[in-house]
């Protein structure tokens, strides 16, 4: 049998092990910040509708520019966002990867304020940029002066701010977006992966977009949308820069399918989101009770909450894992991650950790953790 | 507005077009090499269950190593391949950027022998690669003896071989592949995008694959499957190499749906395969009714026929335009491409390269063009 390392495989992979958090079948899965709740039947049915549509013609390649996808996409951000705004791929993560093949690549500098996502070093990487992680406020916070000041001081060709922010869920105030994007010369790129779930009233930095041509707002179907295994990820932005993405795409990457399920989904807009609030519930939830077990709860405007003050996350983990129920540690020192379920997931959380902060006191540090 | 040229975009990409053939609203579309039957009827139906079954579930993320489409792909492919050895991405492009991150990058060398798929410099610049472009023997054939030649003489870190190769159509036969490898201390990709169009009787490199762990052989949906719309490629390899892909791809790349659709698409093969017979014979007949009408004709085993002595291929390529018949224009000296379509199709290109032939002789050149 051959194995990885007698081929030859790029230097700097050798060793290297596939990103990825686990898949396993257990009873409660809140590890990856899905959508609990299955996309509901009369949506199924629409987008069956919109599917069959195209399948009789897939002999032929797809739309290579998506009109009517990127008209709904624009419809639904609003904000006065046109069609020729908007660019998608197949998930966030590849529509970030060509946004770093445009402005980033070999001898450029990508930076963000960690911890944050994990795949954005990894995606610099990909493309042969360094990666640049700065420290956050105090709480995993980031003030406009912070951010203004580390981004004059590190001069990154990209600037991603994650927000609300993954893992911490703490949000990126639009004044510390524009101080931001004033210290650079470079793209800033505002991640708002999570951004359906904020608290009413708290504005996307999709309005900071006119008279900002190098700033890029990005979305995805993917939380929110409850649309995680369709792999739709976009995002808005002046015209110029879905031209610079243009010129680094793979032509066809978006498949017809891959249109029509999201046009579909699109049409459904108010059946899709009808579950944030109930989501956001579970979440504001678990933020009490977490912190009313004794443990460090960070603020989050996410479908998920951070909380510190563990001594021991592997071991906690694993504690969860015994009871099928999968978390995530992201490898903070002292916190865990937990997605917002459904109310009987949460329970079924809150109920656990209940049991072990009980029946295995040490692994709750005595004091909450700093940050 | 903004143009693209005041954003901070990579100083390679400036000046640059997006790669991408014309995408118009044609009588005749024989410039892509699709496939020009629809889905059928039967297949469409059962694609839409298979799809039906993964819909409601699409708030979670998709099965990041399909396992059940790798092992239906093994299926398809026979030869001995396991679903280990099998991997997919979102069209042939995407398989080769995996294989190329890998296995070329930033400093390695990837190279091909031209004319050959102009994707190949495109993917090899992504990474950051070196394209070399050996010139094939006459004919645009290729031996042994050249193939060993000029990859020892080249030593690249990936070599691509088309075969058949686009936009010549002749093959590449097992000895020249068994004599490149030999060669080469890299991995070889021997491309079978169009493997299904050779005549019966034919071998894959698949047959090749055991005992030689750095050959790749990749395949698609897009041409003989007819399915072009759904971006399906793959390749089969050593599972050594499949381990080499997963840490470069992007996790969960290939949605829910788009599994399902080629789940599905391969259960009902021998119906989608069902027209390449009816393809064959239209590519024969090109062939022979082409080279009647006096232009030169190279050895073609895929969906499509290149033709030379053409003494001005742009305004050829334009007079089939006028007629709202697209074909393709490769950028090779005196030479157009076209696609084997329907027998009507392939009648009405006929139709108009014997009236274009009579009424502007000019634009066929006097002696037939040598390669």
């Amino acid at each position: 049998m051959t194995t990885l390392d007698e081929l030859p495989i790029r230097d700097d992979l050798r060793g290297q092990r596939p990103y990825g958090a686990p898949q396993e079948n257990v009873r409660v899965s809140i590890n990856v910040n899905e959508n609990p709740f299955d996309v509901p039947e009369a949506v199924v049915d629409h987008v069956m509708k919109s599917i069959r549509e195209v399948l009789p013609g897939l002999n032929r390649y797809p739309d290579r520019e998506f009109v009517q996808l990127r008209e709904k996409l624009a419809d639904y951000l609003g904000h006065g966002v046109e069609a020729s705004q908007i660019w998608a791929a197949n998930g966030s993560n590849e529509v970030l990867q060509h946004l770093l093949q445009a402005f980033a690549g070999p001898g450029r500098k990508v930076m963000g304020f960690g911890p944050t996502y994990s795949m954005y070093p990894l995606l610099s990487a990909g493309v042969g940029s360094e990666w640049i992680a700065v420290e956050r406020d105090a709480d995993y916070e980031l003030s406009p002066e912070t951010a203004a000041r580390e981004v004059a001081a590190h001069r990154p060709d990209v600037l991603i701010l994650c927000s609300p922010n993954n893992p911490t869920g703490t949000p990126v105030d639009l004044d510390t977006i524009k101080a931001a994007y004033e210290a650079t010369d470079g793209v800033v790129i505002v991640d708002e992966a999570y951004g359906e779930f904020k608290p009413d009233g708290v504005p996307s930095a999709l309005e900071l977009l006119p008279g900002r041509p190098r700033l890029i707002v990005s979305r995805t179907m993917s939380k929110a949308f409850a649309y995680a295994g369709a792999r739709l990820g976009y995002f808005a932005a002046d015209p110029a820069v879905v031209d610079a993405v243009r010129l680094v795409r793979l032509p066809y990457h978006l498949s017809a399918i891959t249109q029509a399920a999201a046009i579909g989904a699109l049409e459904c807009a108010d059946i899709m989101l009808g579950e944030v609030d109930r989501i956001r519930v579970q979440r504001d939830r678990l933020v009490r009770e977490i912190a009313a077990l004794g443990y460090r709860v960070y603020r989050t405007e996410a479908n998920f909450v951070m909380f510190g003050g563990v001594s021991d996350p592997n071991e906690m983990f694993e504690e969860f894992y015994r009871r099928s129920i999968l978390i995530r540690d992201n490898g903070l020192p002292g916190c865990l991650r937990v997605t917002a379920g459904t109310e009987d997931e949460t329970s079924a959380f809150l109920d656990a950790l209940e049991e072990i902060t009980r029946t295995r006191p040490e692994l709750r540090a005595t004091a909450p953790a700093e940050a």
